[in-house]
């Protein structure tokens, strides 16, 4: 833990079949008005809807309504929601859904009482947030962003046609969170896929970078152990409780702060998939996946102990009188194999992307890299593997 | 994730060379008169000390000492504390020191306004706390327990020779907390050692109960191997700084909640360690180290599968060929041969208690139990073996 850190997370996790019961407890906490923010109405189909609202009105709350949110939140999305804050004098946001709609939440919280225009400060510019916040939590129907326990908030403006990523501190994460891993049952295999590589990806970002001994890798090394064995499972059985469960437990801890702390880190993969999916709106873990496996395959190379124990430690490669490079390739293998034995996608042509479209992504990607900083040329090499 | 379960963890860390530095800022959301609680001295050794009344003074706060705490702090020393608290109507209870101090300080938070016996209702009849209760904060200078982010109290009653541990929820838990890992490079090697198999056994404490696939087992595997390498230089090169932080971070994560979530849990071993320690006064981490090497060999059978994972995942045995007993036993050899490496106590005669102290200890060891509940006889054996 050689680079120094502060960590606080204080949103509180209500996990299990009977999270929701927690609900109207914390619901004393806050006003009268509730923002009820949801996407594209699963949670209506699914029976969540009703049983939320319905704890609302006992508690006699106002319920205002954003419906609609989008895979790839957009600001004008964020906009529509930042006006109903402020017209109804919302108490508190809650989001229930996936990563998208919470991410979308959190962007209507720092929004609302923003002075000028919130995308150019605190999406571009990085700006400390100091206009009044509102208190946000979440109930979660998608394991995969990790944002039901973080300050993670990525946002889209077609305007600019610009995916931007932003991490706010403690005080905008949600309040509380409630967890049923129940919820993710009915979920279609691919967005269940998606997100399995979505929380591995984030853990390998935070883990290929850095020469140094820190305790994080090897928390990450265990989660991703977890995660493969739980995903191999819910492949086969969707409704396996404790396959699922293992598996949105680790979605929240693999983007949680506490996994990468101390940790140098990469997030070329997002950076790239970003602008991909700012083109393309395809589902984010499939995204990266179809980037990754190209990605890794040309930076291994300048990080080739971290590949090896990644092969050996994560995946289980014997290593046994071979060289680090064929240990290390052998590892991106047994990944691949896994990425299709999950049936997730791994080509960018099967997420919507043309010949075209490669140049533009290529040049608007955010450069940064852990084992190697990538030329917009680079980028393109690998767009054109993917 | 099979055990429903809530999750909230406020402590904020401030970890590395340079976190004293946060100490100013921090101060500013506390009232004016801070207890400053420690040890037997060795922070005005080390000049700490001196730097932190540096920072209180320029704070203008009021100081009030209580100076003394013990390795294993008595009720009598909180009582002591709690008078303090009321006398000077103290805002803050600023714990610098290892986790005696710490949880002498939580014990005085919750003490100091209560009605009645304080160890009766708390740590007898763990009743909730209604009371008041005094904000505590730290600064750590010995990596062991994780009480600098945690609620644990654990506090010996010399009147009824009883040594009892007691979780407090969220709000007892230091509000912040201060990591330096210089701060640790000055302690014998006794002490060091002594934390580091005390963090180990935390660990093993959560691992060794259950028959589920959980993530928290993946996370224990991968932050023990990662204490054991840690471990291993730090024995040899005390001042290495990347040794000494990781097993310093690693220390807070191991008694965190957050390793052990939905999981059933065995704390046997820390059970009789405390009838142990109220006997001999030994070191926490030599007590548990004696008491692990007999219990798990008796264990094992009860558990036989955790207990070759143990050996295969965290000590690196190799299973070829091997009967799953001897894979598990090969597992807890691998931990002896690290004990005697490290130069941990393994023998409890050598750590003071006599012939006669066993049955008494035995006999006043609460019994719970992970892959086997012990009867008061077979803790009796298990202590002779030791």
């Amino acid at each position: 833990m050689n680079i120094d850190f502060t960590y606080k997370n204080p949103t509180t996790i209500y996990f299990g079949k009977n999270a929701l019961d927690k609900l109207k407890n914390e619901l004393n906490n806050y006003g009268d008005t509730i923002l009820l923010a949801y996407g594209k109405g699963a949670i209506k189909k699914s029976g969540l809807y009703d049983q939320v609202v319905s704890i609302l009105r006992n508690s006699n709350k106002t319920i205002v309504e954003l419906s609609g949110i989008m895979a790839n939140p957009t600001y004008e999305k964020v906009m529509e929601g930042a006006k109903l804050v402020r017209g109804n004098n919302v108490d508190l946001i809650l989001a229930v859904g996936g990563g998208s709609v919470i991410d979308c939440a959190k962007a209507i919280s720092v929004s609302a009482y923003c002075e000028g225009d919130a995308w150019s400060r605190y999406w571009i510019k990085f700006e400390p947030v100091d206009n009044k916040i509102v208190p946000v939590a979440s109930i979660l129907t998608l394991a995969g962003t990790g944002s039901e326990m973080n300050g993670g908030s990525v946002i889209t403006n077609n305007d600019v046609k610009l995916k931007m990523g932003r991490v706010f501190p403690s005080n905008v994460y949600p309040k509380f969170s409630i967890l049923n891993p129940e919820y993710t049952f009915t979920l279609p295999a691919y967005q269940m896929v998606s997100g399995i590589f979505d929380m591995m990806s984030h853990l390998m970002e935070a883990y290929f970078s850095g020469e140094d001994d820190v305790t994080s890798d090897y928390l990450i090394e265990g989660l991703l152990r977890s995660i493969i064995h739980s995903a191999k499972i819910a492949v086969k059985e969707p409704q396996n409780y404790e396959a699922r469960s293992n598996l949105m437990w680790s979605s929240t801890l693999a983007m949680n702060p506490i996994m990468g702390l101390s940790k140098t880190q990469d997030w070329e993969v997002h950076m790239i998939e970003h602008q991909l999916g700012a083109y393309t709106d395809c589902a984010h873990g499939m995204g990266l996946a179809a980037i990754s496996l190209p990605y890794y395959r040309y930076i291994y190379q300048f990080g080739l102990d971290k590949f090896v124990r990644f092969a050996t430690q994560v995946w289980g490669v014997d290593d046994t009188g071979k060289s680090k490079e064929t240990v290390a390739l052998e590892g991106i293998d047994a990944m691949e194999a896994f990425i299709n034995e999950c049936g997730i996608v791994s080509n960018i042509k099967d997420l919507g992307a043309t010949e075209e479209m490669l140049p533009l992504i290529a040049n608007s990607t955010v450069l940064l890299g852990g084992y190697k900083k990538l030329t917009a040329t680079e980028v393109l090499e690998i767009l054109k593997a993917a």
